[in-house]
């Protein structure tokens, strides 16, 4: 179905996103599978196209363009390909709404350039051995000690924590018996400072080209310089960028889904089974009827979110249901069509079976599938 | 979430619709389920609240807005007050499409006021005993004497055929043996016409305020001025009008489901079990938030799909994906809720349970889901 | 697949259910929808062949067969024949264990040869506007007063009310504040007690056949030599037979899908779409099969639950599996097959269409799929 | 539920494979799977225990059991750990059979001791690239040259091909324009035949400890007495075996399905999530207990097939039923389970990740769940 989202600029973006894509992102890709990340140096090319900086403001090498659309543009285009740009995503839409909203100008000066160029590599760690999504249990602190917070504490699950440069960690500088979620604190730990280290890397499902890390603070000393907002408002901040959060899985699932389509629609035609290619069944035309079906009623349902959340008017709620409705859909709509590749449907070969392990963690991260519910729930009055 | 459908005309009109429905509709809908049927006395006082002819040109009484979201607009507010409009739906989406498009200045004179004021009934009889949605096969045949028509036939499923007065009755006119759908002409039989005869009215499994009849026409002589548009084309006519005749059914699944939502918070929020609300469950909370997802989901999808509808730009395909999702959605949702009802879910005085045998005609009339996903296939190239 | 369960004194019984079902039921059955109900004359005649005693001591006219495959048989035999036999079900299978279980030989000597012979009917008068499920809350009272019970409270949802000759009373004798589940008795009233009344019949989604009623109880005087059992063990009485009654639930729902298969079967073997049998769709093809693999894992499940039942062995939470499985493929089944009809299938002259309305109570009633689970949980120590 | 499958004999069997699988198997296991196999020698301890020639005469060093109940144990044993045995299901349960039925007595005394002793390994060869499923479409040749069989072709997905001691090979030994079934041969190609080489190994979603081959077959010169069987024969022996293939993948499906769900209620009972066990959530008690139940119907149906296999009277439909039903469960059990485990669902560290990844090709091989179809509509006359 028409949709009526994007203008001209975001297509050109597109153009440029999609010829990037093709060179430099699709003949790489397997080795980075092996590799389990993306280098550097592609982060850095991504920075010189004005990818990575399209969101920063010009003055600091950015694009200037605060427009939530131009990162659906490049998910769609990962996904058109059949790869994943890995912590680009996390970086462009988790991480950088943190330095937008709350870095001052010294630290503006000080990362949006290398953020822009793609030279500093980011993580944000939140979750820790043992709390979920438990936020107001975090347990790592941070105690002022002069000029400097001293970090003490384990953070697990940390998507690009392997590559960070620069890792925005959510520490507790005070404690408060009434309010569990007062007291806590963003600080900005910097590779190379004493005391962090990096553990091992977590094997996962699927995601590949996506390090996923248990990072380690022993006395680290931060500098207050690095608190990023103020003290103690960690959680509302957290609180604030969700929707995004969740909006940004919702755009990959629909992309994905929508790529999985046209993988088996493609297949299907070609291979041949008992004599005839199994696009003429007539369970293969249903079944990829439906789907196509589930991505238009998931893809105007996250077009109308995008909408909302270009002015600033998409609730909490909403992002949840948009969360849960495309991320359900995209397992769905993979494992339908997968199923009709057969045996090479489960061959790592095919980018369907990719398609499929990288699927299975939308429905858990950002928000479980059932603390979205419980979201949408509350905002029925139940 | 948001919508953006409307205008303040059609919040006007919400309002004249809400206040109708209330007044006229909601306390006598339990005679009228008992009888079958709206009575004429209701039709013509929708016609002088302007609503039965909101789409028709001023110059015959309507209202001059051949825009289709009033008739969204109609059924919402039918769905909110958990009642339907009988036929109502049928004459203003269904067929007055073929008067409006087809019908000559001589007829538009003669039909177009009593349409307007609600004192003229119709009914469309294309589907014949044996032939199913096969409207290629239709076998009722009309053939030319002098300035009439002798039309021979039966026709079965005829929505609104006890009480119409006009009925536009799908003939062969001449028998291609190439073209099985050439020679097909649409004719305007009247009530009172000799041969004419209404058999029994099939009893269905719910939408019971509307009658579902068995016609008969035996050398009924129908003059050639009651042919509706131009010989020999009411394939075409037909194929046309389809999109719409599926988006309305769409409408409908939306509002109901959304309706039935709203029945089941109220009816769980008030009835306790074991002590505790319904709603006070997590499994309560999370099916009314899966529900509510569905609904946006379909919400969005329907929206677009009747932005583009007004447009003229809606393809017959995603008109087949929207009828397909929300169908097929409206029964889910409403089969979810009517099980927080519990006991009571199944006793018909509770609206819930005739949501829910209203709902299951909707995946099979105006082309059932199987049909709908091999038009979707072939839009796929499949 | 093969199944195990019956001897051949099983299939005898069959043989002669099928027989009776055929020539009395089938060609009434009709007129009985249009009533609500089986006339009284047909109990006396399944009395007359040995159905309605078949369980019940050769003593008193009885068969001396208290071996539930019996009764398995009897609903299989009904369900082949698209009927269902109204509350001669529910007093062989829910009803009838009380009296075999808790009366006494005076009571015995009393009731049961009315009973076998088909002329006593019956009903259990359990739940109470505002309990629902929860027994505990029962607050229908009977007092003692000399060698009578004075019994009051209202009862609703009462299966068989209308016709009932005996209706067993669930009352509370005494009040124990520290256990709501203590001092409730079993009563039964007779037709024609001063004071005892039927309220009205309360409309149906299905089940047609077969009344639903409220009954009210002022100052009914009630003989102590009515009480069943003892007094005060109501609960743990009721408790026991609920195993059963949830099995018998799941013995409907099995033999019903599977004749939905069969009639689905003929109807897309002889209708025509589009110029060939809807048999030889492929879509078709796959929707018999999904549905016959499903009524064969069920039927294997529900006859281990019958084997197991037969020798005293089945857990509550193994028949609480075997409802909620049962009864979910029921639906899942139904809805499938029917929508093969197209639009025959919402017409109330297929039997589709009744096994479809009639299959919606199975999640609801003795017990519905949330409290299924809230059993199966607690026996996984959850 | 109770099951009666088993003798004390086969209890006596499952010690003796859970205490093997204990010892030797649970603590290897991570390292198998970087390796992508069991080694050689846990083959070789295999056969001192008497596991792999359980099923081989007595005479050979087997153990004479041909009763297809002990590796229903084995695969039971192996789930429960959270473990699969590799090929060795694949040459006990689908292999195996081939040699017990065709092998002639020069074969049997050259192979059978091997074979029980775990120290000859086997593949069958039957897919080759761009045929898929469609047997009769074999292009590998076998021509007769004096004692010997030339045979050329390539073969892909073999199981165990990379290890394989000897590989039953399906060729065409001449060729029938009137009937695609008939002259296909199986021919036992030894390791170390002159052009007989393994191409690369597959990677694979899941299944890691087993590898998938390609075999390339170049001009090898294989003797006339390492045909299996008749020559022309080939078609007519895989078909007799798919209802045990099928069966044994169905064993596995629930053994591993009911692992999942151990250890879904381990870990939700001693995880937290916002202060209280992910367990006492209404959501996870109600999952829990769905799949439960889905593992119960599935349990029964199973046995019941496993049943009529040993007594030689499961029909090939309703092996497919019981694979189409068994692995479908599987994978919506397991994909449930997963989901309460959260982040750590998605780890590989977590056996529930491997069970997810392993459970995506049992609806696909042996015959995808669209081939039971065909299969089981064709027994319904359909």
């Amino acid at each position: 179905m028409r949709r009526d989202l994007f203008t001209e600029d975001h297509e050109a973006f597109r153009e440029l996103a999609r010829d990037f894509i093709e060179k430099e992102v699709v003949p790489a890709y397997p080795q980075w599978e092996k590799a389990g990340r993306m280098p550097r140096e592609t982060f850095a090319k991504l920075g010189e196209t004005g990818i990575m900086g399209i969101t920063l403001p010009e003055e600091y090498g950015g694009g200037g363009q605060d427009d939530y659309r131009y990162n659906v543009v490049l998910q769609e285009e990962a996904a058109r390909a059949l790869v994943t740009l890995s912590t680009v995503r996390t970086q462009l839409e988790v991480i950088l709404p943190y330095f937008l909203h709350y870095a001052n100008d010294e630290q503006r000066a000080r990362w949006f350039p290398g953020l822009a160029a793609g030279t500093l590599l980011t993580a944000v760690a939140m979750t820790e051995p043992g709390t979920g999504s438990d936020l107001a249990g975090v347990r790592t602190t941070a105690v002022r000690d002069g000029d400097d917070y001293i970090v003490n504490g384990a953070k697990t699950f940390i998507t690009g924590g392997m590559q960070a440069d620069l890792v925005v960690v959510v520490a507790r500088t005070s404690t408060d018996p009434d309010n569990r979620r007062a007291g806590l604190t963003l600080l900005v730990v910097e590779d190379g400072m004493p005391g962090f280290t990096r553990g091992r890397e977590l094997e996962k499902m699927g995601c590949k080209v996506q390090d996923t890390a248990e990072l380690s603070f022993v006395d680290v000393r931060v500098p207050a310089a690095n608190v990023l907002g103020e003290e103690g408002q960690a959680f509302s901040y957290l609180g604030h960028n969700l929707a995004q959060e969740r909006l940004t899985v919702a755009v990959g699932s629909v992309a994905q889904a929508r790529s999985a389509i046209a993988a088996a629609i493609d297949y299907t035609q070609s291979r041949k089974a008992f004599g005839t290619p199994v696009a003429s069944f007539q369970n293969t035309k249903f079944e990829l009827a439906a789907c196509s079906t589930e991505v238009e009623a998931a893809q105007a349902m996250l077009d109308r979110a995008v909408s909302l959340h270009v002015e600033g008017e998409l609730s909490g709620a909403d992002a949840a249901r948009v969360k849960l409705f495309c991320t359900e859909m995209q397992q769905r709509v993979i494992d339908r069509c997968l199923q009709l590749f057969g045996g090479y449907g489960y061959m790592m070969e095919y980018p369907i079976a990719r398609l499929y392990t990288d699927a299975r963690v939308a429905r858990i991260y950002a928000g479980t599938s059932e603390v979205m519910k419980v979201i949408i729930a509350k905002s029925l009055g139940l």
